[in-house]
């Protein structure tokens, strides 16, 4: 099963079941320069949280870059801060709240700050999208709602978009883009002749948001994001500015089938947050089963769970309880569990994660200024300017 | 006598003296694709003026695109606007702020609205020139003071540098980068692959002042600058803008002798704005010359006041009376007049233009607030978000 779909690594083949140890995580690993997050820094890291994770546990989080340092800077008192973002092309789904639920518990365990990005100017210079500026910036605002839904500190967390906040980051900026060229942009990230100036310079300001502390910076992201953050590192410290550590994920696999990765242009591949429970129903009933083509078969032969997108969806981040996954997943390969039971299991936990999410979301609403100009930290954040 | 410099035209050999039909001027605006300002154009600037200029008499100001067009606008009361700017890499000379007075001239004959830009980030993205960024704005700040001395109206002219008014401009300057790609800026600025990516996205916020209004803009500059405004020509109307328009200059010799740019890598070629009058005495009677070895010599043949430094000064910007330019000619040409002579004239011209230039600096110190935060304009400008 393929459960990673970026342009970058498409030719592994790996399971969430194989995580530790086995080749082919070791592989794409050694193909990024990242490393494996290990027993003994997984252990480290937990004790030191205080509290497990299953995104960690599982090892969704699974690959990582100066975890250890951001570990002993925060034992030593020194401390770190959260950086994350989101490109606001559309609405989210809940391939993308994730890392954000993640990043939030992070900063429930760890007390930091927290300093999430809204790339309205990148979505817009990606001229495939066909997004207008005020497009961008609507969903903007649509999307910082269902981030702050995820319960994030509104003291300790500052929420931004970069056409609002471009001021502050701009002097800094210069000083990161004197340091790139256009050869390395190109070799990064595919860059052409073709391309517009506007995304050429782009790099920089999401570079940016990793410099806005003199400490060292930890970024929860999925793993395709991680060229921007080998830029970082290589220029950082001549800028006087730490290397941005980081904690990599993988995707959740699109209810259409265990390969790729879910696309905004194929609504049935995934739920949006906005999904009401009649759909939900019918997309994840009509998502890629594991399970054989009639009930008999299924109590003979069982079904599989590797490529069972419900089950998939429970592991990744919908069973937080192990032993009741463990028994999902033996009843499924025993054929005492059918595909339906399973979705309907599914359904259940996503419908109620849904309705908790809306909820939260109608109350971000009067939070949002909070977020964005008026919170301790975005008090703070709008009187600095990034030199 | 080459009075051109840049890396554009430097096989075109022209004197201000043939500059009506002649041959090469007509290479020149052929190669740029721009038009002489021809006698009938001139008649109808100078009488919708109201008043003739010298700089434009004698065709210092000499190329054009679409001035007709600013004519037909001013004159059907649609009215259009005036943009320059400024590189804030160091102290300005007098080559620098002949181009200010001019603008200030057009401001004061047609009422209209000027902005002028301080490129504090170009400046610094420039990596040859080695300065931070705390330096290029400083010298904005330097720059503006001379500029303010120019006598613009505090009501009807918006000073900013990049740096600070980067918010409001960044929306639009997005949109113009999209619609321009490396390939372009590569072909037009000599881009390569080791340009950062910080100046390959400048020409974007260049470009942004011609849209300030919607309305034709009118862009003084020395003729080398002429390539940004081809690519804003390009691209302004699908942003639904006017393409500006460009009045253009010669530079102005420098003190070395006929050929090329005055430049702030060689001190003694340019008169800077704060040079006191010891110092100006010393650099023009440096200056290259036109007279003979010897004054026995001189009174003989004659000095030859094409290639003269002192003389072209004169020309250029500091003895506007044509009868009284024209009896130094004769009389320089005839020997009766010496070098010292000549030089002399000049001195004592420039240095009462600077003591009187410098006077109004003091002054402008006083006004900058007005020009860049607290006049009509200006408090008009810093509430637009242009998009």
């Amino acid at each position: 099963m393929n459960i990673f779909g970026s342009k970058n690594n498409g030719d592994f083949m790996v399971t969430p079941w194989t995580v530790e140890g086995e080749v082919d995580y070791n592989k794409l690993v050694e193909k990024f320069g990242t490393s494996i997050i290990d027993d003994r820094l997984m252990e480290r890291f937990v004790s030191v949280a205080g509290e497990d994770h299953h995104l960690l546990r599982r090892r969704i989080f699974f690959s990582h870059r100066d975890l250890d340092r951001i570990l002993d800077d925060y034992e030593s008192g020194k401390g770190f801060f959260l950086y994350t973002g989101r490109g606001p092309s559309g609405p989210m789904h809940i391939g993308h709240i994730i890392p954000f639920y993640f990043t939030r518990w992070l900063q429930d365990r760890f007390k930091v700050n927290v300093y999430i990005q809204l790339t309205d100017d990148e979505k817009f210079l990606e001229e495939s999208r066909g997004l207008n500026l005020e497009d961008t910036v609507r969903w903007s605002n649509e999307n910082a709602l269902d981030i702050i839904a995820s319960g994030f500190d509104p003291d300790r967390t500052f929420i931004f978009q970069d056409t609002e906040y471009i001021k502050n980051m701009y002097p800094i900026a210069l000083r990161v883009a004197r340091k790139v060229n256009f050869s390395w942009v190109r070799a990064v990230f595919g860059f052409t002749y073709e391309t517009n100036i506007g995304l050429i310079f782009y790099p920089a300001l999401q570079i940016v948001p990793s410099l806005f502390e003199k400490k060292r910076c930890l970024i929860p992201a999925a793993i395709d994001q991680d060229p921007y953050w080998r830029v970082q590192r290589d220029i950082a410290e001549s800028l006087g500015y730490y290397k941005a550590a980081q904690i990599h994920s993988k995707f959740l696999p699109p209810l259409t089938g265990p390969v790729g990765k879910m696309s905004a242009s194929k609504p049935e591949s995934a739920i949006y947050l906005h999904d009401d429970p009649k759909t939900v129903r019918k997309k994840i009933w009509q998502a890629y089963s594991g399970g054989q083509p009639t009930v008999e078969l299924h109590r003979k032969l069982g079904g599989n769970p590797e490529v069972d997108v419900a089950f998939q969806w429970l592991y990744f981040f919908f069973e937080p309880d192990d032993s009741k996954l463990k028994k999902l997943e033996e009843d499924y390969r025993a054929g005492k569990l059918l595909s339906g039971e399973m979705k309907n299991i599914l359904i259940e936990k996503v419908a109620e994660f849904l309705e908790e999410h809306q909820e939260r979301r109608k109350e971000a609403k009067e939070l949002l200024h909070l977020f964005k100009y008026d919170g301790e930290l975005a008090r703070e954040m709008w009187k600095k300017i990034y030199k």
